[in-house]
């Protein structure tokens, strides 16, 4: 029986891109289920019960929940190839404590930054370039995070490049001022084929930022 | 060469205790140091420096963070006799997703109950009723989150059971009463020597929450 490999998925979430990137990357093909976050599908809230977000993977009628998990799940499925996550203990646990530190500490900047206006956005500003500057100090002169093969924290952090051009006329900064080598680590990243199908162009998030802070009622 | 195995830690931390019934359950001999979280060891911060929190895990000289990512590492490095993840790729991410739900949903309430007052109080004690609920629908009539084994989820939530006795005092409600199956769980957790080790004394966490509350300012 062939896999059947379902995604539940919001286009502009640097979450789901992960599992995107990473589905490409293994290359297994998938249905792309598009979800309306503010009128949740009976699939997405039978499929995430707990948590009710996007993305959900969904393979042979199973969910796997949590990007970073699914992007790990995908790892474990499709082994052959290019694995995500060296073998070695202390190299997983280095590279699984940067995607986590991804979450706890670049995500929540970001919203800050176009979300906030006055001291509340220049704070979120200054944590993300904080941030950011941390993941340039881990990336060092390395082609990806892990060495010379994409993988797991390439895979957690390319999402939000996407996003670095509203970011940036939000919070008036420029990050490749800040941190020259991450966004040419985001271009190297750009020129594979599971990260250039996967990503929005940015100009169709910076358009769709407005958008967003009507629905959620912030504008 | 032994292994050289020092842990930072602070005894009330349920994320420590993860890591003390991991190494515990492995039969691994390690070098216990106590941190003053308000006036920050040298070595803490060299070894954690990008969160500066406890526990730090370091091994042969290299540190790993964050609690979970350490249950995995001490896992992975010691995997022979009883492993704490299942080798299924679908159960292994059932088994992150639910330690993923401690850290995010399960914590915060704790804090609210034990730290905050009136409305806020009665909303951690909601939420966190709401979640243990969730756990125990997970849970169901096994003996271990993961079946018959002691494992990844039981290490990622019994350091909380110690606090139990204290966050049922400041919320004014039975956990018992709420969820039966959950406490019984606890205590067949307690009466491994790992766990019974591990954790300190209930009195000694009711005795503690007051001088915590006087130290961070909010008493």
């Amino acid at each position: 029986m062939a896999d059947e490999v379902i995604l539940l998925d919001y286009w502009p979430s640097m979450f789901g891109m992960r599992t995107r990137v990473a589905l490409e990357e293994k290359n297994i093909k998938f249905d792309y289920r598009e979800q309306d976050l503010f009128n949740k599908s009976p699939i997405l809230l039978e499929m995430n019960p707990v948590h009710k977000k996007i993305p959900v993977l969904i393979h042979n009628g199973k969910p796997v929940c949590e990007s970073l998990i699914q992007v790990e799940y995908i790892d474990e499925t499709w082994p052959g190839g290019n694995p995500f996550l060296p073998s070695d203990p202390y190299q997983r646990a280095q590279a699984k404590f940067w995607g986590d530190f991804i979450d706890k500490k670049v995500y929540g900047p970001t919203r800050l930054i176009w979300g906030a206006k006055g001291e509340e956005q220049e704070a979120g500003t200054k944590e993300f370039i904080e941030m950011l500057k941390m993941l340039e100090s881990e990336l060092g002169d390395k082609t990806y995070f892990g060495g010379e093969t994409f993988g797991y924290v390439d895979i957690a952090m390319i999402g939000f490049y996407c996003w670095f051009d509203v970011l940036e006329k939000c919070g008036n900064f420029s990050i490749e001022a800040e941190c020259p080598k991450l966004i040419a680590w985001a271009k190297r990243c750009m020129k594979r084929e599971s990260v250039a199908k996967s990503l929005p162009d940015s100009n169709k998030i910076t358009k769709f930022v407005p958008e967003l802070k009507k629905k959620i009622g912030i504008e």
